[in-house]
């Protein structure tokens, strides 16, 4: 008897027949001997539907409010995926986010995990009975209502997984597993068995969007094995796991791209300590998140300092700069540079492994793509390219690398 | 300073344009410099959604999940309400029942609220804000989520009234207070300006569906006087205390009507110890709601027992009695009468005045309007009429009793 605990998306759970799926999948591991804990999503445009109502009463919800407002889509869908397990026979008990003794720590809409008390799950769990836990929720030391944001749910199980200390860990998604590539790109991308959490952190940073970064993390820190797999279907998916031996003969994991990205440039930068520290501070100060960070010295003498950002944020970044711009003297100026995309090779066989930039840049070469910015990790090389090059540059980079054939270990 | 405690229904805050007229009712109210707590009820239409939800997942949906899913159409609207105050300026926080310190006994879906522990609302009315609590909620010690059933965000306000030693607590509702009879029906019915909890009571169980019983019952065990007024308009409303000498000299405060009853007698039953009680026990386990109860010995020796309930049960009430009538011997029968209605004048000073009984039949008497069964209280006459009289009989009886004029005190 395995204790695996579950997460299913708001897709999964976004109508009534949906809900009595997810009922029947559970009950199917039930009746395999299996005790089962699934931490569910509001209902696919629940939540939406909330933020559209509290927008339309007020321009700047309190985040304490919307905390309270949308903590209640997933105290419905326990409810409801509940009662459709009982229908089914199964004995089953929902618990919010409070009673799943999720405790958390920080400011409203952006809570973090900070201890879980398992005693009621525990208790329900003694006695037979399925869990559904509500996703995305915790309770703040204060006793206020505490949403985990973005990707909170991901969050829950993995920490539910850790505090129960579960077999399996599964997240049910909309994807089959993490891919060498976006199929939808690379048409014989394959579906990786297993990921290494540093690898999945790389690639989750640089847009192969399946979990969000502070989950794997989560993962990381606490040693929970967990397994992204699809809600529609029973393929096994990726085991996102610690890396091991095996693991390093494989030198590229994976190609993520990211489109719609943005370089800004500061020129003529006086070559003086603190003026880079200042420009970024500024562009944080406007809760603009850079990516790409690079500096050097023009012939000059003067210093250039890159970022990349999403172009949606250009605009406001470069507002921002304006003033420091006009302090660092008549030598400084502004280039942007939008309709870029980047392209990131991520494998911690990298580690091992020399020649693999340069394999990388051969390639996009050879092709005719030039490469505009390169950053590097110690396990990935990520660079910018025309955004009308960067569906080539993934097949391109893709093939280079053998990513369509299984590994040979 | 007063400390005010409201409670607006869920046709108060059944669109969003109506959460900012309450919003603005409460802002005028702080504007004078009062304290404020508004407990509120779910959105009119959300409870009846998430009940058809529920209903459509499990024919019996279990009333611990029930309580779990109705809970959130309440952590809705406070929140909701609270985005809407402070759009206009208004310093508030929401209260969840949980949060309001409400701690409650009893089988779910029924809770009892056995004790309130205001430390949180104290808080916050320390920092000036205005405070909007979920209504019908509360916490059960083992940590459930717990609803109060019908009426229960009534309850939640008088409670909260009681725990915060309020000046004054209002139930706004769609009605301007309580009438001497439903003015739909007698024209010139009056709005009282005062009522005592226990005419209140006889009246709440006579038909006047302004408030349950037990929000009542409440009121007047912890000595909470409230008003009930309408939540369209600024009119003065009813205001609900204890009696108090002046109230005496009004005989009849109210005539209530009660539409859609029947009568079920059973007949012939051998006058011996025991019987009556095993004709009620059978019908209170087959959860048949009896109001008026009526027994007396026939001609023939045997005894007849009558019981009046709404005509939707009758024909539950007949199969549960039936095993009981083969057991009472050959001389036994159900003899049943639909299409009664039930009138009741209500008044503390029946007490202290005599021949208001017959007051009330020689009216009727003389209009033709034959009467049925009787029962008397204390402070209450009810009497069953045919239904189609019901309308004629209220207005006679209004009428006979001077109800259309002030009293003089």
């Amino acid at each position: 008897m395995a204790l695996i605990v579950q997460k299913y998306g708001g897709t999964s759970v976004g109508s009534l027949d949906r809900i009595r799926n997810v009922a029947s999948r559970i009950k199917r591991l039930r009746d395999e001997g299996n005790q089962v804990v699934a931490v569910v999503s509001a209902m696919g445009g629940v939540t939406n539907k909330l933020i559209a109502m509290a927008n339309e009463l007020n321009d700047e919800p309190a985040e304490r409010e919307m905390d309270v407002l949308l903590s209640t889509g997933e105290q419905q869908s326990i409810a409801l995926v509940t009662m459709a397990l009982h229908e089914l026979g199964v004995e089953a008990a929902s618990v919010t986010g409070r009673q799943a003794g999720i405790r958390t720590t920080g400011s409203h809409t952006r809570g973090k995990i900070d201890a879980i008390d398992p005693t009621m799950m525990q208790g329900f769990l003694d006695e037979g009975k399925v869990i559904i836990c509500a996703g995305f929720q915790g309770l703040r030391e204060d006793g206020m209502i505490h949403t985990l944001g973005r990707g909170g749910s991901d969050l829950t199980a993995i920490a539910v997984a850790s505090a129960l200390k579960a077999d399996v860990c599964q997240v049910l998604t909309d994807v089959d597993g993490v891919y060498t590539c976006d199929p939808r790109i690379v048409k014989d991308a394959r579906k990786m068995p297993e990921v290494s959490y540093d690898e999945m952190l790389e690639m989750a940073s640089s847009g192969t969007k399946v979990m969000q970064s502070r989950s794997v993390e989560f993962a990381k820190k606490y040693g929970v094995i967990f397994e992204v797999r699809s809600s529609l279907n029973d393929n096994p998916g990726t085991i996102v796991t610690e890396e091991h031996d095996n693991m390093e003969s494989v030198v590229i994991r994976g190609v993520s791209i990211e489109r719609s990205q943005a370089r800004l440039t500061i020129t003529g930068i006086p070559d003086e300590p603190g003026k880079s520290a200042a420009m970024l501070s500024c562009l944080a100060k406007a809760e603009i998140n850079i990516d790409m960070i690079i500096s050097n010295i023009a012939h000059d003498g003067l210093a250039r300092h890159s970022v990349t950002m999403h172009s949606n944020d250009l605009g406001k970044a470069q507002a921002a700069l304006k003033p420091i711009i006009s302090k660092l003297g008549n030598t400084a100026g502004i280039e942007t540079e939008a309709g870029i995309a980047k392209l990131s090779c991520v494998g911690i066989g990298m580690r091992s492994h020399s020649g693999v930039a340069a394999k990388m840049f051969e390639a996009l070469g050879a092709a005719g793509i030039n490469i505009g910015m390169i950053t590097t990790s110690e396990i990935k090389i990520a660079v910018t390219v025309d955004e009308t090059d960067i569906e080539d540059a993934a097949r391109i980079v893709h093939a280079a690398f053998d990513l369509d054939k299984e590994p040979t270990k």
